[in-house]
């Protein structure tokens, strides 16, 4: 048996919530989920059974699921007490988390923070209607939490100066890599260089440049492979030769910024989607769900373990 | 000794041509590099030592760099001899690339093919004014070729339609994988999706929402993890939940367009362009070029062989 050390609680029974449920309960903590939907509670123990083989060879700790410190509930009241860190998961949609955010507020001790998962939303508009808006931030995991590393931290305009600090620490204490925006904006960080890949994504497709395929085939042979371990700025420093990035830009600047002129504008029209959609489906072929998930989460493992080994081996 | 197979002709001898030369000499070929430059033609030995040992790690079959299949010379008509295929690796420029061309058509026997690894020029625009435009195709890799499996083949106006068959099969023949975008256009594939985000990381630098230094982490410990396995349209199959894609774009497809319409312009300005080369200087530390690039070239070769041993257990 684990002896939990502390209580986290999600609110929000979902992927994401699911997710961070494994991720918490193997580094040994108690975990206190809400949901009002009794088949996504439901969920959350298939996805901690589905993922925990991963988490156990990454994490061997923890060989077997510690299922007496994962409490799923439709109860609120019951999930806001003993707690010291509320992280929020539901849908992306700013009316149902005020809500949710109320009426947790209404049962929690005003000292706890209360931290959200939120892709689109920002910081500011979720804490506006908050009673004790100071103690609320964003912790913006990427999917799957229990795996991906990076976690963005972002302060609305009523945030606590201190619970930035505090939030990076929390995350950091489960293994996070945590990034801080220099202030809010749509898509944090992350979600805008993702969004403005994808547009391109979209506008090939709309306008026949590209196949979903071939799109696909790019990145994974192509400028993923780099991206995996070198950020777009060191990619194009390396691309300077040995004059660096300094000298890529002054070379190839140019041939960026001709580029960005003739890239395309999107929308997701039903057309569009459809394009998109199919695009995928013929990709895939049999491939179910399950052995997708199963196949990102293999490779995932295996990538974050060759990064644990070469920085290992640098120093 | 290794028996060559066929004879190469690589035309320039940067970065792009040193890392061609080194991959086809690891396939047993012999490689003839023309460069006007007598010291890039010395920067080609000195490239093909330093990466042998990478490449002899997932081709080991050639554990001694076959120098007696390099041949480096000013002499453009000697390596336009005896040869089966022509590599041009010119810097981006239409007016070098159109002179180089039409000095090696003078030399070349007409039926020899004549790919370029332009990143940035149209292969329309490149063969306009050869003598014998059938036989030019683009063939652009990414940096370093001989380990980045990813080629883009693209035709232009006057391409022989046999050619890009024939190249696909040439590049495919040294483990390559390779991609045909529908037509042509700026950027083809690839250096379009990396522009698009480019563009959203000098915005961000440029307007102060985020640091070099976070957004290269945010990538690596993110998005990035995922590109390896995954291109974007599967990323986002995963994220839709049981629903897939189209769960995805019906749900956060709206969040997507959101983000769309706030993402950002950008320009190379003078003042940018030292914002992103000083970020990126602070982030790197002591850290030297070669150590860099050992570094990178270390990760991709771990990451190929992670990707070979998945891809084998899969099945």
């Amino acid at each position: 048996m684990i002896l939990a050390k502390r209580s986290i609680t999600l609110l929000g029974a979902g992927t994401i919530g699911a997710s961070w449920a494994a991720l918490f309960l193997s580094y040994g903590e108690k975990v206190q989920v809400y949901d009002s939907d009794q088949n996504a509670l439901l969920n959350v123990k298939k996805y901690v059974e589905r993922v925990w083989r991963d988490l156990a060879s990454i994490m061997p700790d923890h060989p077997l699921i510690p299922w007496e410190n994962l409490l799923l509930t439709q109860n609120l009241k019951r999930v806001c007490q003993d707690t010291v860190w509320v992280q929020e998961n539901a849908p992306d949609n700013l009316v149902i988390k005020h809500r949710l955010l109320s009426d947790a507020e209404g049962v929690l001790e005003k000292h706890i923070p209360i931290a959200s998962s939120t892709t689109a939303l920002m910081a500011s508009d979720i804490q506006a209607e908050m009673t004790y808006p100071e103690r609320f931030i964003v912790g913006h995991p990427f999917n799957p939490p229990h795996l991906i590393p990076l976690v963005e931290v972002v302060a609305g305009k009523k945030t606590d100066p201190e619970l930035t600090e505090r939030a990076k620490a929390f995350y950091e204490s489960y293994g996070k890599e945590v990034i801080i925006p220099k202030r809010e904006a749509t898509g944090h960080i992350a979600n805008r260089l993702q969004a403005a890949l994808y547009r391109e994504v979209v506008h090939m497709v709309a306008t026949g440049i590209a196949s979903v395929e071939d799109i696909d085939r790019a990145i994974v042979h192509g400028p993923g492979l780099r991206w995996a371990f070198l950020g777009p700025n060191l990619v194009y420093h390396l691309g300077g030769g040995d004059g660096g990035y300094a000298h890529y830009l002054d070379c190839l600047g140019p041939s960026q910024e001709t580029r960005w002129k003739d890239l395309g504008e999107a929308a997701l029209s039903d057309e569009t989607k459809g394009k998109l959609v199919n695009g995928l489906t013929e990709t895939l072929g049999e491939a179910s769900m399950t052995d997708l998930r199963t196949k990102r989460d293999a490779a995932l493992i295996g990538l974050l373990k060759l990064k644990k080994h070469l920085d290992g081996s640098a120093t």
